[in-house]
Formats: structure tokens, C-alpha cells, sequence
């Protein structure tokens, strides 16, 4: 197939290029290298040492004979330029990972809201606008977030993106079945919440086939295919914006300081490997709903934990110990999480757990990388609102945030 | 109370500004003047004969002693200077009218997609994140649409934004109560979809207080204000883009052609009198939410009519006949719709009906004004699909639509 990576930069979307190209598919990578700004913005870098997109799609020629096509391109604002790309290249499929993806990013300033929102729906949009005019019949998989269900849950396991309700109505109860009610938690998560009624309405309007990944944190850096060549290494983000929970635990473990957590780190989240993740999108673009049907949506995790259980595994397997701080978001102290990923066990997805796979996490990154971290820029200090920004302050260390008083 | 009109050069936002002034209150209104450069675009102008925002501001000066202030100003491009704004004048309440609000327009094509996804769910969050920055504490008053819910009902009579529903959970059946789920049928009204779940967020994180009015279609011209001078009338639409059913049928029957029925003509719409939709607002105004409540949302419209009725409401008024042609429209041929709207009428709203106020419009509008017709304007001719554009195309008469082959 001729699958477009939009993202393809990222996190999640190098892994996958490589993981796709190596199956045989033809690659082709659309980024904005926008994030690469962002660490230039923040002053922050990659644990790893990540070299340029052209050097990385160099090197993995060099590995393995196989060609990634780079396309400098911003989704959000060369509609144009993307629309003209989708009718000359046709792809078979386009994978969308391309959107400001950090909560606490999203919510640092009115400016970084403004520009998450406009980034992230504009982004989104072009694509679906630009696939209908063109007339390609491509399979759109779109990563989007467990945290568009938001994080108190019914009381049931939540469902693969659709919920079956009663309704009463003049001639009794009537079954329906909704997308799941959507309460997002902070301006990136509501991005994805707007994203869902977009593929919504393409898919009943004009049929676009489309399958939306609610995935959850992704952990661990490397894959079969990044750890090839030194310069093919994944990013490693820890900084208190874009290191999500989990990636802040080892890197404080690795300089020897204390385990941030905060509130109670009563907070469940979910989790799944960055190999478990490239393995998914390998298994979405394998069943492509047929035109007319509705978005088909999978739950793209394998574990539930509480944050302050995740600590406890952290530390035990480094000696550090753990210290509460107050939480600069908005949100219920405690919270259950339960996930229903049906779908993709079905389909042959074997997880990795963090039990097996954290180890390897601390011993072949952290603590390998552990020259190069800033320890300034571990703390998180996007507070979610201005009463809780007037509440705490980070600690003149740069441990944390402690309450102002 | 200081009150911003946003939006406040059109079809709802410039009689709302003069019924709120004349009640007292100082107005602000802004506007960047959009929907007067898209006339232009189009090719097509007001029926009624229609003066600069700032003519007519001096004239209900003159008439009334009363001040208006007009600031340009684009909500969705100029986030810094709305923010300024803000600041500075501290309104009491905001009315948010400033969106592109045609669904035929927004389907037009690619551009017009973009352009009215961009320009409203920017101008919408710009808004909001400005109000949260400068810490105003105005209530927000938004024009949200019927077209939100979808034209298929549950079975149930929609109830104003929030439904009940029974979900199954381990310990049983629970009642929730949920954002009614959205099935929006046009571009145009998905970005009312997301505005909703803007509001929510916005609300739940910040105590944004907001009021959403899920209005029906407006008709009739006139308001006890407008009337006062030639030149304060309101707008009239009549093209294939902005022109709504009703008007159409109105200019139809002034001209002497048959009225264009899509389809059965068996879709039913809600409708309000434009004398109303102010009424409302000025009751929405006088209800705000407090901080931390949820959206509060309020049906705005007064009856249901099937299209082919109000076909045969205006034959019956004029003798024109009635036409039935194809479909631009992918949505059911069919629908009912039960709208709750007992909010309004608890709060003593006394509703203009069509079957009493149509003569009027025929008669001190659509006759008075027909000698500046331009019939070649009134077809709609926006076709929803690629599928149903192949399919019909537009009469060279002029009078509407006609099946290719
Ligand atoms: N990393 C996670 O834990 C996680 C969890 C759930 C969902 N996701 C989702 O997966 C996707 C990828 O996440 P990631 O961690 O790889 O993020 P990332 O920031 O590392 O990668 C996103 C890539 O998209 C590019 N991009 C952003 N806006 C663009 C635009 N307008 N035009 C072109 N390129 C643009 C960036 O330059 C970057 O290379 C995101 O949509 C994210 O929301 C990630
Ligand atoms: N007219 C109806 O039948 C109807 C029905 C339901 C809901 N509504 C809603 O009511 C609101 C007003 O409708 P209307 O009929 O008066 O529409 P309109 O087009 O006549 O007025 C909208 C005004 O907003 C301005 N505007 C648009 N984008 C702007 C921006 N980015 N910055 C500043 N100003 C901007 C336009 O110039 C225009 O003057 C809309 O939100 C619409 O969706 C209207």
C-alpha cells in the first residue's frame, strides 16, 4: 500500500514509518516539524539525541534498502499545497497523527489554547475537506485519546467509542446507541472531542472510511525497527509539558530525586507500549470499514493504573523514593478507569506490560541518557486555571510545585 | 447593562442591538463586516435596501437620542484585539451572533468547508479563552441552531440540550443525563456541534457562565425598532445560499413562479419571528447561569412546519403554485420533529405565528420590494455531495433544480 504518515516526525509516527515501511508499504512522511519548534520555544530537547527527519530517512535507507519520502507540509494552514499532494499521490491510506498532542501544553497560555485549537481542528479538517474533493478512497486512521471520554466514567467499562443507551419516549423505552458522551479534561483532549463529530459527519456525508484510535499513554521509546542504528533512536520527552507521567517518574529516578506526584495520584490513566502502538496501526489498516458505514472506533490500550501505583513500581525497581504535590489541573482527586480493548485482543494484539518492560525503560534509556537531562524542566507548571495558577508555585529547585500559602 | 453584540451588523444581531438599546442598555457592537464581502462575493444583495452599519447607527441616533457603537473587528483573525477589547470595556453580557450561518454557503465547496470550520470555531473559542485571560465575568448569550440535534429524532419530543438516558452498569441500570447527542447535517451546523462542546469545557474549567439558544429558523423582517425608519430595516435574504425557505417561497410567489419544493417537501423545520428571537434574548440576558453551573440551553423556536406546508401557507396567501423538484440535500426525505421550547413560555415569551404574520411579509416586503429581485439569484444550487451534484443541475430558467438524464 501507499500510506501517508502525517506526524510522521513524532513520538508515535517515526516508529510507525519505519514499522510500515519495513512490511514493504511505501512511506510517505508529511510533517510541519512543528514539535521541533516547540522544543526550540520551551528550550527544551529529546533525552535521546534525535537527529534531523532527512538524516533519519537516510540512515534507514542505509539499514535496510527501503525509501521514506519526507514532504514539508503544514495540514493546518497549506490546504492548498495538501489537497494538490492527496491528488497527485493518491494513498491508499493516511495514518493522522499530526496535532499538538500535550495537555499542559495546551493549557499554558491563551495564546497556547488559541493555537492548539486552531493546529488541531484545522489540521483535521483540511485533511477530511481536501479526501472528499480530491475523490481519493483512502482509509483515514486518526490517533485520538482515551481522555475524550474524560476520566469519570459511568460506573461501566467504557466502550469501544459507542454507547448503548435507553430513552424513554411516548411508546416506552427505546434502545439508541451514541458516541459516548464526551467530557474532555483540558483544551488538547477537547480538540479530539471536536475531531470525533468531524468523522462523524465525513463518514455519513460523504462516506469517508474512517477509524479512530482512542489511545492511551504511550511508554517505552524504542521498537524492533528504531533500535537498528543509534540515529534512528525515538524521541524521549520528560519536560513538564510534553513527558507524560510516566516518562517524569524515570527521569527524577535517574537524577535521584524524589517521584512528583499530584494530588493523591488517585488518578487512573491508561497505557500501552510505543510497540504495542505501531502494532495497532498495522492491525487498524488491516480492517477498513467500507464506505457508508460509521467510524469505526477501537480503545487502543492494554493496562489501567493509578499514578500513585506507578510510582510505587517506579521506585521499586530504582530505590526512589515518592513525594505528593499539590496538582496544578483541574480534575477529581480519584478516579476508576475501566477499558474495554476487545477489539484489538481479538485481532491478535499481544500486549507488552509495563511489569515486563519497565526495566529495560530505566536501565537502556534513562539512565544511559541520564548526562543529558535538565532537571529544571521536569516539573509540570501549567496550572489548568488562574485560581489554581494563584495556589501554587514551583519549587525554586525545580522539584516541583508546592502550594503557595 | 454594558452589553457586546457580536456580530451585530446582521440578520438577528442588528434588530437585537436596537431592541436591547432601546431598553436602555449601552451596546457595543462588532463586527468585521464578513457577510456583507460574501453579498459581494456572491453576487447578490439584501432585498430590503440595506446602509453601512455606520449610517445606520447615526440614524437611530437621530431618531432616538440613543448611542450605538460599532468596532470592526474579526473575533476569529484578531484574537489579540478582542482580547484588548475585553479588557478594556468589561461588558456585562455578550451576544454571540458571529458566525458564517448558511448551510448551502458552507457546502458550497472545498473553501467554503474551510473557511466557515475556521472562521467559526475560531471565532468561538478566541472569544472564550479572551474571557477567561481577562477574567470578565460577562455572561455569554450564543446563537446555537435546531440543526444541532439532527432532523431524526429519537422517537422523543427533544427535550432543551440535555437528555435523559439509562445506561447499563455492573450495580444496574443508572440514569445520566447527557449533551442531547449531535447529528448535524450540514458543515454549517457541525460547527455549531462543536461550539457546544466548547461551551462545556469552557464551563466546567473556568465557571464561564453561557447560555447556548439552539434557535430555529427566523423569519419575518421587521421588529418594533426597524420600523422606525426607512433606513434601519433589516436585512432580507432571498439567494440559494442565505435566503431560507420561507423567504424563497415569499419572492417566489412575488415574481410569479412556482414555489421550489426539494424533494417530498416532507422535512420539517422550526421556526421563529425575528420580533421573538430578540424577545428571547432579551429573557436569555435576564437569566444568567451562575459560575460552575452548566451550559444553559433554551429552544428557540415557536412552531414546526413541514416545507410542503409552508409551500401551501404561501400558494394559499398569493395563488403561486408550487414546484417539486430534486433534492440537493443528503438527509432524509422525511422527518417529524416534537421540540420542547416551555422555558420561553414559562418566562412569558407570547409567540408571533406564521399563520398570522406571513401576510405581512408578502405584502409590506416581498411585494413592496419586489422590483429588486434578481431572480436568477433565488435557486439553491449548493449540492451537498459530488454523487447528488452529478445528479441535478440547476434550470436555465433559473427557477431551480432539475434532474440530469
Ligand atoms: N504520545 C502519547 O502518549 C499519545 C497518547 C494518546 C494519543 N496520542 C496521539 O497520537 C498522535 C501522535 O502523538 P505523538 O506523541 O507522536 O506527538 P508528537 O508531538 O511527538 O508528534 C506529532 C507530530 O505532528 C506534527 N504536526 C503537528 N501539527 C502539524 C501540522 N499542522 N501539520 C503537519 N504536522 C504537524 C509535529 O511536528 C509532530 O512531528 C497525536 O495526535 C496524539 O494526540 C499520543
Ligand atoms: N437566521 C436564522 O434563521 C438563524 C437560525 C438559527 C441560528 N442562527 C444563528 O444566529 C446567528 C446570527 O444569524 P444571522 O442570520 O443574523 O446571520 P448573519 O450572517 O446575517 O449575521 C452574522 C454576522 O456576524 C458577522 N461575522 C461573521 N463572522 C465574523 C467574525 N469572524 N468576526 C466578526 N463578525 C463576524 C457577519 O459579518 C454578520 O454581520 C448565527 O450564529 C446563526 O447561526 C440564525
Amino acid at each position: 500500500m501507499k500510506i501517508a504518515i502525517l506526524g510522521g516526525d513524532g513520538f508515535c509516527g517515526w516508529p510507525t514509518a519505519l514499522h510500515l515501511s519495513e512490511q514493504g508499504h511505501e512511506i510517505h512522511i508529511i510533517d510541519n516539524l512543528s514539535r521541533r519548534w516547540i522544543d526550540t520555544e520551551l528550550g527544551v530537547q529529546s533525552l535521546t539525541p534525535m537527529d534531523s527527519i532527512q538524516e533519519r530517512c537516510r540512515i534507514w535507507h542505509q539499514e535496510t534498502g527501503r525509501s521514506l519520502r519526507f514532504h514539508l507540509l503544514d495540514l493546518a494552514k497549506d490546504y492548498e499545497r495538501l489537497r494538490q499532494w492527496l491528488a497527485e499521490e493518491r494513498p491508499d491510506a493516511i495514518v493522522h497523527f499530526a496535532e499538538q498532542r500535550a495537555a499542559p501544553y495546551s493549557m499554558k497560555s491563551d495564546r497556547h489554547k488559541v493555537y492548539t485549537v486552531n493546529n488541531n481542528v484545522s489540521a483535521t479538517h483540511n485533511l477530511l475537506t481536501a479526501m472528499v474533493e480530491t475523490g481519493i478512497d483512502a482509509h483515514l486512521v486518526h490517533l485520538g485519546t482515551m481522555g475524550v471520554y474524560g476520566y469519570s466514567s459511568v460506573g461501566a467499562p467504557i466502550p469501544e467509542g459507542y454507547l448503548d443507551v435507553k430513552i424513554d419516549t411516548p411508546e416506552g423505552e427505546k434502545d439508541q446507541e451514541i458516541l459516548y458522551p464526551t467530557r474532555p479534561g483540558s483544551v488538547y483532549h477537547m480538540t479530539k472531542s471536536l475531531d470525533q463529530i468531524l468523522f462523524q459527519f465525513y463518514a455519513q456525508n460523504d462516506g469517508l472510511r474512517i477509524t479512530d484510535l482512542h489511545q492511551g499513554i504511550v511508554w517505552g521509546t524504542h521498537t524492533e525497527q528504531t533500535r537498528r542504528h543509534p540515529q534512528l533512536v525515538n524521541r524521549f520527552d520528560y519536560d513538564g509539558d510534553y513527558g507524560t507521567v510516566l516518562n517524569r517518574f524515570l527521569i527524577q529516578a535517574a537524577i535521584g530525586y524524589p517521584l512528583t506526584v499530584h494530588g493523591t495520584g488517585g488518578q487512573t490513566r491508561a497505557f500501552i507500549h510505543i510497540q504495542d502502538t505501531v502494532r495497532c496501526i498495522e492491525l487498524a489498516l488491516g480492517e477498513p470499514p467500507a464506505a457508508g458505514d460509521r467510524v469505526r472506533i477501537f480503545n487502543q490500550m492494554t493496562e489501567t493504573h493509578r499514578v500513585r501505583d506507578l510510582a510505587e513500581m517506579v521506585a521499586g525497581l530504582t530505590g526512589a523514593t515518592v513525594a505528593y504535590l499539590p496538582n496544578p489541573r483541574k480534575e477529581a482527586p480519584e478516579n476508576d478507569l475501566i477499558v474495554r480493548n476487545d477489539q484489538f485482543l481479538a485481532l491478535g494484539l499481544d500486549p507488552i506490560t509495563l511489569r515486563d518492560g519497565l526495566l529495560n525503560e530505566v536501565v537502556e534509556v534513562a539512565r544511559k541518557f541520564a548526562h543529558r537531562i535538565d532537571r529544571s524542566r521536569v516539573p509540570a507548571v501549567s496550572a489548568w486555571t488562574k485560581d489554581i495558577a494563584g495556589r501554587v508555585e514551583t519549587d525554586p529547585e525545580g522539584r516541583g510545585l508546592k502550594s503557595v500559602s
